[in-house]
């Protein structure tokens, strides 16, 4: 029996790939699309390739819910709409896999706390590029052995912030794993501002912004005589299909409440 | 209570780098020196740096043992004395750490066998550096994952042979993880022979050699829109000694044989 | 007065991104397009994105140019349709700009003969992106100073053919250079047939071959005790675009029939 | 015949490998030793590797002058010594080789002209690595095509300054050739200081300081779609030899007076 998925925000840009990618997987199944508006319609009808009359819109996930049976909410919209309605998933019983970067750990923790009183699993995954998320594990993994680490992370000069999240999670990770110190040497002198980066406890991060560039992060490890580069391009949104599976499958066997594809990768 | 190590190799250029470090290293004491020649004189006094008097030389295994009490023979000799030390060592409950990557699978067995009759712990590392093991170890993980993968290793080009050992031994360990299948195109030409690399259970090596290398290997893992690149620059013999120190130390702890680094590293 | 340009090949991939971006251009007008079917209808008609009732398409180029007397033929078919419509072109004192690596040599001596005689212009171009031009003339002047050179070309595992013909170009322009000499040891040994590469004129060539990846190449260039590396990275076609630019202007100023993006580029 | 060089500095960690190199070449004899001590004594009597009785040191350039007549003085001592030398070389009608990155301007002018004045050509350069150059050359000729540039420099980190020289000196070329303009996005945010990099005429460059590296300079060029990297790795002192000789050479065929490597580099 396959895997019943209803997913939110499938007219976007991931929701219509991830909708492909599901309808090639044999063991799961899109029942239904949740959206702020088109009740009734069929999703092919709104212009994402879709089965002809196979996928209809709600707007309502109780009557979605009710009609539908999923077993899963694939959450791809806005911060401000996903939290909301991966509340409402669990408490009807369906567990929620939630794409985004944007929630607050607030949110986070009353999510986590309903699916454990529902006894529902669920994942919040900020990236679901595989190789992005293997590449924050292994820097974490690595930095206790090579401690002295530098992040370089690369972007289109059309992204406004910097360093992006990406960057800044990873060093996060690491500061979990690390001896924390500062690196460099102690009377370091910039003679122009800004030329050793960003310090996140002691370490360092870069900000490259080119108008060329798709996504990219580069994390350098360091002891004496020896470096050690993990690098991610992702070159493709197809990219984070693989991981979208793969929590998809987790949260059918799994009554946890999982916030990272890290924790999930073995 | 300090460690007492008895090193054979300490005038090679590993040896006597390791000599260095472990005088400087509080919880190790270099107490002899095996070695073929110059028994009875001191190490200082054959060119070595080391403390003057301090580290008496023994040509013979037995007689250093009886008189010095080492915890552990760190070998760093060549593969044909290194089987025999090795053995003499675990009979006279000597911990051997062992740096080669030359033993045959049978003289591996017969000194595993031997470790776990006398119940005294050792080491064959092929490689001391963490930097490399690490490559090594992340790469098989990653493969569950990212299953295409290409091996590029870089060496100066005095290397008479190719691939490299660690380029073989990465392949050998990605091959226990990952799904094994022939890659690239099923109809790919090679116009001219062997660009398409090295073949390894489906997967490609490719060896470089350049005058003004060092040693440098990278791993490229890839799946749909995504690369994952994992890649070691070896650029001096000191980024060998934490690994040497970490295995010294793990001995003492464990009555296990290890073959590899990577399996004392977590 | 801005430069009128025919082209053909206008509803593919290349084709319909060259359009966009010289309706961009303020001296550049698409008067027509040349096409083998769709004759009296417009560009727009056809679903290529372009001005409604704009840009004519017609099936014979003699009527083309007596109604549109296009200054360019800018011409990104296939092969066999490009030598036909570039001798036209140059016969009705059109300056062809070709972007194709499909012509022979005895087609190009043609076209360049006919050129001389009909002291009109022309540019065939086998890579327009100004990037990869750029590497492969570095690579070639870098050559005779850092006279060992191994070419890594990497690229999604849908392509057939190794190595690219970016790779062999390259290579070319380096033997013109460079110091001819077989590289690596004299003795080198492969354990594994295919490791050192394809050899050109002593040079390596490597040719990698995974899913995820899109068009690159990274030549090494070293000496004694250094390392230089040219890399190129293709992400969009939209790389190809400045190099059509640049060979329309460079056409209306120059009577030569040029072969080759790298002769026009300072 | 060969060149007569006489050498400042010969003692220091580039001087002995520049002695050793030019040994072996055979048009250009090592005549003398200007020093600020050992007077009257050989070379090789200082524990430099060189010929014994061969290599007389002088602490006077203009006795050294008169006995040994060289034609060139190659100064590789520090900025103090190194202005007098050269100037005093000048006078003498020796030819000076200056490798230092340290002269102001005006000692710069004062040579200059001097070397016109006297009809004898010279060469100071900064960075003798032609790889380096090349990598500075080849950056600012394709900022004219690729013009959003950044620039990566990396050092152990014992160095105290950033950005390093040859970054500076790399953006100082570039500057010349490309279209100014300020990169990123216009509304570009920094969430942590520093990420963006140093800025640099509107370029950004980033200072990396890791324990393992020796020197390496990555130039990152990109355009709509494409990326250019132009990198050099120095590993070994060995790579300042064939410049130092290109430049000896240089100043036997030229009455020029040449600021940079790059100006005798075709």
């Amino acid at each position: 029996m396959s895997i019943r998925v209803a997913i939110a925000g499938a007219r976007g840009r991931m929701g219509s790939a991830a909708v492909k990618v599901m309808m090639e997987a044999q063991d799961i199944e899109v029942v239904a699309v949740l959206d702020y508006k088109y009740d009734g319609m069929f999703l092919h009808s709104t212009g994402v390739d879709a089965e002809r009359g196979g996928i209809p819109i709600y707007t309502m996930l109780e009557k979605l819910a009710d009609e539908q049976k999923p077993d899963v909410l694939l959450e791809l919209t806005d911060p401000d709409a996903v939290f909301n309605n991966a509340k409402s998933a669990l408490a009807l019983g369906i567990r929620p896999v939630v794409g985004t970067s944007g929630l607050s750990p607030e949110s986070i923790s009353i999510l986590t706390e309903l699916s454990a009183a529902q006894r529902v699993g669920g994942i919040i995954a900020p990236n679901f590029s595989i190789g992005a998320v293997l590449m924050m594990k292994f820097s974490a993994m690595a930095s206790r052995y090579l401690g002295d680490v530098e992040i370089l992370e690369m972007h289109h000069d059309k992204k406004v912030d910097s360093p992006s999240g990406t960057a800044v999670k990873t060093a996060e990770m690491i500061m979990q794993e690390r001896q924390s110190h500062v690196q460099g040497h102690p009377d370091e002198k910039e003679h122009r501002s800004g030329a050793r980066g960003a310090d996140f406890d002691g370490m360092k991060i870069h900000s490259i912004r080119l108008p060329g560039l798709l996504a990219h992060q580069e994390v350098l490890l360091s002891g004496a005589g020896e470096l050690l580069s993990i690098r991610h391009d992702s070159f493709d949104r197809k990219c984070f299909m693989p991981g979208v599976l793969m929590a998809i499958r987790y949260v059918m066997d799994s009554r946890d409440f999982v916030y990272g594809l890290e924790n999930i990768i073995e």
